[in-house]
């Protein structure tokens, strides 16, 4: 028991820690096709440049006119000026010691696609009002850099989850799908697993395991599992409850369930989750994708898995407000002008 | 990072403990007042005491004639049936190797009440069908208990929270109430804390602070604090998420709250909660019960502080799925015909 | 069938009606505990006696020293300025052409409170920012009541509910409640009417007729019974729908219901509801109360019937889009800033 | 208002009507594919033939070998068995005096899908357990058909939705799409009308206009505009309320919503609704269904009008409770045994 308040206190910590990094190496990610978003990625390379620090951009930005590398380096050594592309960051992303976000949420959750193993810190900038994921002003930025480069950060370890597609193999003699499952992808998640009825105008049924234990069987429009991170988007319009990003728990959302008893339920992160297409009883396939991206059709008797990744996604805090924050100033988290005195 | 996903491992252990028990002293909890409650006792204590255990009754039924205590221990030595008082529970919980409660829910919940510090094992036995907490039937008792007694039990630690009451110090110079506050009241509750309007027909304002930082001010009828126990309880029913009991989070739901964007919410158990009723802008004072017991009226300046508790209450589990197996059957939870084929 | 059509185009314009009334004589309503209402009340009476109108302010003002009746009247015929009385509005409501509300919406609700059968015209103003119900800026009043006077007034006949309490009479020899009930009280009810477990920590358990057939029993911490006016106020709180106050119909929303599949429900309002507190069975007693008032407690037995009254209460309005912008200005609904493009 | 009163004592009985009707035609329909439901029909028929009813079975079954036709009219004037086309229910409705739907809720959306015009009286059947609008047994249908033959029937006359979508023009000469809409198609619907993102992984962005006034901005996976029956299907999924059918309402109610404030709102059924895809900001198409049929995408400046159809569809009823017991049956609505006394 005592031990319980011991451990209680060591995850408390565990989430959050506060990292000396020494920043020589910064990789820059943004949409490369916004023209605005080129120039702001230049000022910012510029900057860190003359602070002696090595940027990597995109590669895409090589040739840009806009981004216009050869007057960038005139002054400083080629070198200083690298380009990354999506290989580099699955298979060295030791290359980089911090990774800038510019943009909104949807440019933090491509960074993590981009690291689908250990992900370096990241320090997500916006650009016009913060989000949930960005909560650092551009407009600021040499401050920030030059803070996190002087006095280190603090670093929040974002629970991501690694989702695996398992599908049935085609038999080559009879032509017809087997028993057998092979492995067909692997991806780590920052915000939600939704997997749903795609085009079909049917819903879909699904079974949900929970540690290879059927917890229920959904008919729904579909079934969103989404990390404490991702409680605040999909899952949240679907019905779900806000979750504080440093809880270990695995958000369970249906969308427009058939009946009225499906209440969004939590689960422990401890739990691996199986989400399968039946092989009977189900009308139509399912899809499913990954924050959004990659959307991969479940024919009947396909599956996924779900559990906590080992790779968490470690995010730059300011404060332990950040969250609450976020909330209010985002969703206008219960914002109201107080009651008036009764008149 | 590597050390997350240990910790993670440990946790989940965390909450579930295999204990072997040597059985010598049992406590027997149950509604003294209820007839059949007490001839289900004394049957429960004959057995016991047969298989040599030592057994601890309600003080209520030394007396009763229903209970005949003379005729129960005609033939075995009179120390062998004992009378425990809630001085005992609270003052030497180490009397008892385990607890039998006999009833619903709510004993559970009073035998939570009872233990306001360490609680020993505790097995709860539902009389007609079983509900989120009494996950025993009665009818199969000797069973349970013979295979408690030989092969040791499955304990699951739920958290509770320690809950403090301060009240602002009458000034006894000037008769008004003053700056300083003194604790008044604390207890150990299992399912929530909930602090609403009480008698008064005005909703109440409560401003609701995490770890000293002011989270928002709740105008709503009232604001449940529940423990993911309490999560099937009434949280559940002013809207909140199921959250399985295992993992560390307080739910924070509002009570018909007078903005459409004050969503539950869970916030981490390393937190501690306080709820203040403000001194100003507040027409009412505000009412504080703990699960629904002992209610204390809270005027301008007073708080409570939540925090997770030293003391967890051990319950003992049947299988990992008791918990989704509770909430199917107690709540139907998502239970429906499956829908038939097209026709 | 075209029938069905014609009523529906004849009841499209039931709820609406463009009146032209003779106003000659006005009862202002407002808060006269108010010191700054006082005054406005003032001004307001002023700016009508010098346009020739009659007009009654609350009879609590005629010794008000700010209000100041003598110098208000110095130069005009004394009985330019009446003072009404609670009285006055329940049994001679003819003697005002209109009524003007100076507050907040819960002046509107003691108008309507006030106006226990026919109710004139009434025209809301609000001093700070509008509400539901109050519709005009207090700055802009002398437009809005020129344009009253010349033009007439578009009329919104709200729904009101007629509510009678029932409650089991006291045999006078046994000095026991028998089966005999009698009427104790009847209101006309603007918002809704909640029937709750007032300061009993235990859930009511309630059951509910509509044209004498049992529609369900509630298990829950309160049953709301609202118009489609109070569908913005405590129903929406408790997860009702918003109704546009055009339509007939009867809003049923429990408060934290003890069923997951309790929905809030819409009942036609030609249904006569009837919601009594069981004999058996419930182990409490409930309260009621009217538009927030007059808390009246039900014990077993007793019941109370609501139904569509025959007085509904005329409000005036300023467009058809007076309920979509209260709706919007009020309650933020769907108000966010647009999703920005893709960065 | 003494008006008032009356339109809405009128009202209470518009919607529903006691008819007698000589039977002499009567229309079944079922899914033909189905071999069980042929039979079913067979029998039904036959029983019809031999009371001296003509009967028109889908044109399907006529070469169909488990219908067997020429056995069925072996001992009867064959004229007495007809075959109907889905032509003949949109331009003759008139020829059939009584239409009887075999299956589930699906083959009622069917029967007024094929009527798009007037729709005679339809009494539709269950095979297994009743559903909303199967509310008679077939078990028992020689009892139900005797008594609507000699005593008539009760009928609600269920509103429907007129949906008419608009399409831009393709300029001839230019190859784009101009200012100028041609109406592509009108739909006559019972359930719902949606206008979801389709296959499109973007949310919608949609604006809604009640009677040409802009009501909200709809960012949402998709808006449903549900009638009263259909206020029990796909509207109740996405956390609409329960809408008894003869309430004159338009309930519209938005999937996954990406505000907090966007609940779902009831308007009056007098109001003329359009849903129109934006010219600007809208990233994507959407997609509009009919009922679940029918799918037509819209583009960007495309739009749909929906009003109160003047072809309600007329369902027999069995007495005023159907709509309770139907949703009590169905959705459980609030059922779970009555609490326990305390123990």
């Amino acid at each position: 028991v005592q031990t319980a308040t011991g451990v209680r206190r060591i995850a408390k910590h565990l989430g959050k820690a506060s990292v000396h990094i020494d920043v020589t190496k910064v990789m820059i990610i943004t949409k490369a096709r916004d023209n605005s978003l080129v120039y702001l990625t230049r000022d910012m390379a510029r900057w860190l440049m003359d602070r002696g620090v090595v940027v990597y951009v995109d590669a895409k930005l090589e040739k840009s006119g806009r981004f216009d590398a050869p007057t960038l380096t005139a002054n400083t050594p080629a070198r200083m000026l690298r380009y990354w592309t999506a290989e580099m960051a699955t298979q060295k992303p030791e290359l980089f010691d911090l990774v800038i976000t510019l943009g909104g949420d949807g440019t933090v959750l491509w960074a993590s696609w981009l690291f689908q193993g250990t992900a370096p810190p990241v320090i997500p900038f916006a650009l016009g009002s913060l989000g949930f994921l960005t909560n650092f002003e551009y407009h600021d930025f040499g401050k920030h850099l030059t803070k996190a480069m002087t006095q280190g950060v603090h670093v929040h370890l974002r629970m991501r989850f690694t989702c695996t597609v398992f599908k049935r193999e085609m038999n080559p003699e009879t032509g017809k799908r087997d028993k057998h499952h092979s492995k067909i992808g692997r991806h780590e998640v920052l915000n939600e697993i939704v997997v749903d009825r795609g085009p079909s105008p049917f819903i879909s049924m699904l079974e949900l395991y929970g540690d290879d234990n059927l917890l229920t069987i959904v008919q729904a429009d579909g079934l969103i599992l989404s990390t404490p991170t991702g409680s605040t988007a999909y899952s949240l319009s679907a019905g779900g409850s806000l979750v504080h990003p440093e809880i270990p728990a695995i958000c369970v959302t249906p969308i427009c369930p058939h009946t009225l008893s499906f209440r969004p339920m939590l689960l422990p992160d401890s739990m691996t989750l199986k989400v399968v297409v039946p092989r009977k009883n189900s009308r139509t396939s399912a899809w499913v994708s990954f924050d959004g991206r990659s959307r991969v059709e479940l024919k009947s008797g396909d599956y996924i898995t779900v559990r906590a990744s080992k790779f968490p996604f470690p995010t730059v805090i300011r404060s332990d407000m950040d969250y609450i924050e976020s909330v209010s100033r985002t969703l206008k988290w219960n914002t109201r002008e107080l009651q008036k005195p009764l008149t």
